[in-house]
């Protein structure tokens, strides 16, 4: 797929076994637009191996598609309980794990990092983020929740790519 | 691979990020031996990214190799902390996931269900369960650590399977 060389693809992951957001913001100097955003379902009757696959299968597609040149992807630091963090573990495994297999690189951004790079702060509700993104990426309409999140943590990223050297953010 | 129609074969899966403990055993009736063992190792230095594709080569070379017919790993019930939960989450979600891509069901047992079928009560020590296994299997010398880990959950499985629909065992 051919970009003009000041071109930035940037893939973003709102991770979770059940309702997976992904979406691709592309950046030509300070422009940004969303070339894509959707989620991965999978219902609750589907096994655990069945939804590692699916959400494999999702993100290798795009990644294909779209040819990101980095993705961005939430950092965990709050659990409910320790099934929650397993479950979330292995979606966020397989997701990351296939990034890595394809060549994008994966940056992990905090929740309040991503809030302040969308909102201009870090305690915005999900509310303003959608309707902060739909703005940002001059969006038809408000994205659903989960690709508004994803997203939003492909602008954190444009936002802070410049300044990636000098705050000491490497890749997973 | 050709097998005798009786002999069943078994992937147990030791999982961590840092140091996942592998064990293909075979059964032909009553008869059990380990066809191979080992280890995958992830240096501390090496980044998430980086082990998570270790990881999944690993595994799909020794499911290629052996052809097992399940697998069984060890199910997670506690935790010291968040971060150590995820990052387990995230070896198991990629070890997981590529069973399934190859086709191979994962089933999960409780750790004291795995003691109770390889040293005959729950509450064994590491050091009882290596020995059981070097003994059962009939290896030359005592398997590492995680590798005997990884040969006790595929013993455990085949002392379940008869049983598998019986006790509702159902896979990942």
């Amino acid at each position: 797929m051919n970009m003009p060389p000041d071109t930035l693809r940037i893939l973003g992951i709102d991770a979770s076994l059940r309702s997976t957001g992904l979406g691709i913001v592309e950046a030509e100097g300070s422009r940004m637009r969303a070339l894509w955003h959707g989620r991965v379902r999978n219902p609750q009757t589907r096994p655990l191996t069945a939804c590692l696959v699916a959400l494999q299968d999702a993100i290798g597609e795009q990644i294909a598609a779209h040819q990101p040149q980095a993705a961005a992807i939430e950092g965990v630091f709050f659990s409910k309980n320790i099934h929650t963090t397993l479950i979330l573990g292995h979606a966020r495994g397989v997701l990351i794990g296939q990034c890595a297999r394809l060549g994008v690189p994966v940056y992990e951004y905090e929740p309040r990092r991503v809030k302040q790079a969308v909102v201009g702060f870090g305690g915005a509700v999900k509310d303003q983020m959608q309707r902060m993104v739909m703005t940002l990426l001059n969006l038809p309409e408000l994205p659903q929740e989960d690709e508004a999140d994803a997203l939003a943590l492909a602008i954190c990223h444009l936002h802070n790519r410049t300044r990636l050297r000098l705050s000491g953010i490497e890749p997973l």
